[in-house]
């Protein structure tokens, strides 16, 4: 859906205009260049951006790999090198606020662990850069909302690195929903895989706020509402434990149940335990099924019709490529912080209705 | 599993010996006469007996349909016409008991509604014929455990009619627990459809004794509980209705949870008003995927190392034969009576739980 005018100003105030795009109050610089593609700076060089966002920004159209933010000594030679990133384009935790004067990085990528997401996107923001933020967007609901409140005082959009918005096959998922007359009765979502290394961060609570949860469930989180298109009235949940040593901290395995207005009814598993993959939707006759359903790629889709195939896509780079349109031509968008902040809101849930063993309303 | 001979002898007695069998203690008649396959009487004609039952018996080697049972006048004359039956070996419900002087019938295969299993089983037991009871086997426990002492005391063998012990791919989930050092970790089984006809007997609690849970969740209950070849401990359960009318006395869709000794554990989803038909096992690192799993057949199998294919069976026709060779052949079965008390024994927790809105010891 595209902001009308009216709506963006009504939103965001009226200002100068720079390509014929409101400026933002309180924010004296332009919020971009007026180039046509932005420059990203991905704070926190670990697996996820060295291996995936990284090699993404090299295929993306709207934006590109201008800077890093690390904390690592020695990392930054290697990016600089492999990535030709200018020196004045690197920064690392202490002086990362300097970021506000560099105007070749327009956006910031925080892909920290997840207690330090709220810091680094309220830092960003009051840089005056925009925000991509990874998934889970923070350890709490009452932290997105300041981080949406930081970023709204600033000016800047804020985006949470859901890579499956954008995917063809969870966006066919999204328009399911729309063929036929009945309504969705029935999601199955379930993601899971055999955590590794004991001692990576995601398995320690100040770190990750959480397991398998935090982690994987949201995507079933996140697939259940945007298959029904609605916010789930409440939830039921149900935590298993196998391995009481690597899972002193954080939660392992989990089943939950969502309801939601009109009879749609979500049934979800997360583990680190175990692979699980899966999305199934279902109305009256008609399913849709991905498995593996939330991979980075090879999703398989059937329905009730048969198979149906996309062009492989690479996600990160539709996604950041997506992401960065919303800025440069004012679009909403449907991975805003008031989405991460939605499922926030579940997992809060799940996290309360496994504590009482009831069901707990959201 | 083969009964050893002592161990048949210490459970049933030793008698005299037909075939080199022992006969049974309190049966004054061979159980069985000296032919090498059963004579079958159906009792109740409706749409299973009458599309699957009565065709698969045309495929069987081990049985063959020798006799019917109906309340329905007219309907006596279509199947004698049809599968060439003998005007001796038609009874009705009042005169069902004379079966017992009729020696080419060796099993009656109960296939009324869920309420009238009880009272059927018992007397077919009586009337000195092994069973086959359609499943649910009944409505309670106690009910079970009833025509499960009156079998015993009868000397007759019972068995209920799940098609899927002896299906190629059920079996292979069965196996795949021993594919490997690790147990299974996570059992995902699913089964429903939308329901028809508002009139028919499924819908009514006094016929049926429950909905979907009864008629299509214990599918997903067996699968759980083969798989994993364990006895849940616990079971959490919620319910769910769309339509209220038409589920005014018993429930439209559940999902539920079961624990079992080790860490294993299963979500599950039954439903009348949605089609869903999955059974997901997995391990460690392995899983084992059957999408349609609880169909009469075209079952689809894949693994974490590709599809599986096996030759397509008529599952009802194998599941008699092989009822039929336990009896010939004296072998243990792993559909009988008991089984089938402990599939209740789950439904029962479910419905508690569903009540109570907590966690349920079976």
């Amino acid at each position: 859906m595209k902001y009308s005018r009216r709506k963006f100003i009504t939103t965001l105030g009226a200002g100068s205009a720079l390509l014929m795009l409101p400026s933002v109050p309180g924010f004296s610089k332009p919020i971009f260049s007026d180039r046509k593609n932005l420059g990203v700076a991905l704070v926190g060089l670990g697996n996820y951006a060295t291996h995936q966002l990284a090699p993404a920004l090299q295929e993306t159209a709207n934006c590109y790999l201008s800077g890093i933010v690390t904390g690592t000594p020695g990392k930054d030679e290697r990016w600089k090198k492999q990535y030709n990133i200018p020196e004045q384009n690197i920064y690392n935790y202490q002086n990362f606020d300097e970021i506000a004067d560099n105007k070749s990085i327009d956006v910031v990528y925080v892909v920290l662990p997840n207690s330090m997401h709220r810091e680094f996107v309220i830092r960003a923001a009051k840089a005056g850069k925009h925000v991509f933020c990874e998934k889970p967007m923070a350890l709490t609901v009452k932290e997105c909302e300041e981080m949406i409140a930081a970023c709204k005082k600033a000016g800047v959009r804020l985006f949470v690195g859901y890579r499956l918005h954008t995917d063809p096959y969870h966006k066919a998922a999204m328009k399911f929903r729309d063929e036929g007359n009945s309504g969705i009765l029935y999601v199955q979502s379930e993601f899971g895989f055999k955590i590794g290394d004991p001692t990576q961060w995601r398995l320690r609570k100040a770190l990750a706020g959480g397991g398998s949860m935090m982690d994987l469930g949201i995507y079933a989180i996140q697939a259940a509402r945007y298959s029904i298109d609605k916010e789930p009235v409440s939830v039921t949940a149900q935590e298993y434990k196998t391995d009481y040593e690597k899972f002193a901290e954080v939660e392992e395995s989990v089943t939950w149940q969502m309801e939601f207005p009109g009879g749609h009814v979500s049934n979800s598993y997360t583990s680190y335990a175990t692979p699980a993959n899966n999305l199934y939707i279902s109305t009256e006759r008609r399913w849709f099924n991905l498995m593996p359903a939330f991979s980075y790629g090879g999703i398989k889709g059937m329905t009730n019709e048969g198979e149906i195939n996309f062009r492989p896509v690479n996600q990160q780079a539709v996604q950041m490529d997506t992401h960065s349109k919303c800025i440069l031509d004012n679009l909403e968008s449907d991975a805003s912080g008031e989405e991460g902040l939605k499922d926030l809101k579940v997992i809060e849930a799940v996290y309360k209705s496994i504590q009482s063993g009831t069901k707990v309303k959201v």
